[in-house]
């Protein structure tokens, strides 16, 4: 018997209606065969009401007591799934990250899965049980850790991977990966297949339809992933390593993400070390970094501007000031309401006027560049985000990205 | 150092402005140098809210994925008070059941705790830390179990107990014990003082303040029992072997317990084994029994009646009507809508006219009584529901509950 993992999404167990419906799902899966393992988030807004219930009490909770918080959402969901499950005459049982073995980094809101004991969901399986996790969450030295944005997706594709799973579908809102995020641009395209370097920098797209923690993992160890609707009976998207379709296309789609803000520590001193000062600073508090710029300004000094999320801004700047004097520069701007628009596919490392194509649309539309940063499969700007939805629809066009592109073998 | 042990009610940390209050007293009782563990059930109605999910789903949900949903009720509340007392500036750290070493019996809603691992609770201790337990629950092989009804009142006394602390307080939302619940009769008296055994059978007084099995716990570790109230500053009722005061009073105080279902089998047969037959099966699916009352019929049958929870009236006409073959009943017939009054105070034994007394206020007051039980330091009767409150005022005005009695050395 082969092992399928099944991923459901906050707004598929959104309602206790919604848990019967994912049953239906799980049900027809276990029907033809498999065993299979089902990896929940927690249902709905259950996360936000937690967060917002602690920030009544402070601005900055403490992450491990963060983590005992917010675990419980999936452990709602995993229970009441299981009820439904077994109240439809199916054996199942519920796991918690712990129970399930899911062991992680001691580090919390943000902990990487370092390990998967596997017997405690063998033995069940293997006793004709259907085996529900909570999403999420994991364990790390008997403290219940969480995995941050993602992280249930992240945990399908580790236990996939775990348990050689045949496939790891992730159920969510979306009928696919997009080639743009449908809620923005009208004219957004369904892929059928991509593959894990084009979804890896694709991943915000679609409502954030997949993260790129969970891609990463998925490419690491060969996990083929299906993304699709939890509600509607359409085919998804087939992410993988191969992808036969489409291959004339330079750029797959558009991603982008809101929310950035810009820090540019200025007057830092133009030596060897000064670089790595900083961001094994930021990394030593978590904080993620994204696009990172540098310019030389004289023989002595160099600006250094990077992004990170909005919600890093208070902590940034409180370890940046404390430690001004060690890192030596001289001054510290930051502007946020920026947003990033990213072109994204596997065909533009053999396509040099791609960037160029993507900087003439944008200032055809006065759209302002203000960072740039590039890899072999994706351009990305740094714009306005006054801007975003108007830099989206011209590139989405520009790109013709709503054309289907005929096979080529 | 001492260690002090608080236990806080579902009440008490109803809501985040709540939890603050709870905080002050905690935070007082470590700045006496103590070393503090406290012990808390779910916010206000987050156990109801939970139950009325399950049974969304299904009226007789698995009572493991029960304990699974329930537990999480808890968890929220040890996190947001650890957030709470984070922000006023104190070290603290949040434990769930299996994290605090809580060992139960391998039973789901229903667990005794056999055993707590000491060691994590002792080395946050001995940190510095105040130590915020969940109550009312615990693991068994891995497996989340709850103890049931008043369990975080046990969950305190049992880690009073597994810590050697001086006192276990229970905050409540009562400001202690009373001669009768002060929400049905006007009248009710606070108590100073209570023995163990008159507390077990009151247990129910004065809005369920607290568990018998709490009590009995404390009873086998002579662990000294505070109830005062979360809100008011007011002293509480101690519990403990020796009461000084009151002690020519032969009743302490009334009981009385509502949602009674009789269960009477008729047709049994008359031998030595029936009864136990009837009461192993029902013990095997941990249904609950009350008052027992045999009566011979004619020399070969014999009639039982027994009371339950209505909560457990499915349950327990299943198992007896499954059974129906062997053990050999006629007819099973159940009347619900009945409830328990009792009279409670260790001066009953030398005093045998109290029974008597309650039969005739009972009766003079047109009060039918349907079934009776006697203990060293009560008598209990099964009356009509409707009758119960006429019955606590008629008894707490005979017995003159409402009175002081000055002191006797």
């Amino acid at each position: 018997m082969s092992i399928s993992v099944m991923k459901f999404g906050g707004t598929s167990v959104g309602s206790v209606e919604r848990l019967k419906r994912v049953a239906d799902r799980i049900i027809s899966k276990k029907n033809a065969g498999e065993q299979v393992i089902v990896v929940v988030s927690a249902m709905g807004k259950t996360t936000d009401q937690l967060v917002s219930m602690a920030n009544e009490i402070t601005s900055q909770p403490s992450k491990r007591e963060m983590d005992m918080l917010l675990s419980t959402g999936e452990q709602v969901t995993i229970s009441l799934l299981s009820m439904v499950l077994q109240e439809r005459g199916h054996k199942s049982i519920s796991l918690t990250g712990w129970q399930a073995g899911i062991q992680t980094e001691a580090i919390h809101g943000t902990a990487r899965i370092e390990n998967i004991k596997t017997p405690v969901i063998l033995r069940y399986l293997n006793q004709g049980h259907i085996v529900i996790v909570a999403g999420f969450q994991g364990v790390a030295n008997g403290n219940i850790t969480t995995l941050g944005r993602g992280g249930s997706d992240t945990s399908a594709v580790a236990l996939a991977s775990a348990f050689n799973a045949s496939v790891c579908e992730i159920y969510t809102d979306v009928t696919g990966v997009f080639t743009v995020d449908p809620r923005f641009v009208n004219k957004a395209r369904k892929l059928k297949e991509i593959n894990y370097d084009e979804m890896l920098e694709l991943a915000y797209l679609g409502a954030g339809v997949l993260h790129p923690r969970a891609v990463e993992c998925a490419k690491n160890n060969d996990i083929t992933l299906v993304v699709r609707s939890s509600f509607e009976n359409e085919e998804g998207t087939v992410i993988k390593e191969e992808v036969s379709l489409e291959k004339e296309r330079a750029v797959r789609g558009l991603a982008f993400e809101k929310d950035v803000t810009r820090v540019t520590l200025l007057g830092l001193p133009n030596n060897l070390v000064s670089l790595s000062q900083v961001f094994d600073l930021l990394a030593a508090h978590h904080i993620n970094i994204d696009v990172i710029v540098q310019n030389v300004l004289d023989e002595e000094n160099v600006s250094l501007s990077f992004t990170i999320i909005n919600t890093s801004i208070e902590e940034t700047l409180n370890v940046l000031e404390n430690n001004k004097e060690s890192l030596e520069y001289q001054d510290l701007k930051i502007e946020s309401q920026l947003a990033k628009v990213s072109i994204v596919g596997s065909g533009m490392v053999s396509n040099p006027g791609v960037a160029a194509s993507m900087f003439h649309q944008l200032a055809e539309n006065s759209i302002k560049v203000k960072m740039v940063s590039t890899s072999e499969i994706k351009v990305s700007t740094i714009i306005d985000e006054k801007d975003l939805l108007k830099a989206l629809d011209v590139l989405h066009a520009g790109f013709k990205l709503s054309d289907e592109v005929s096979k080529v073998y």
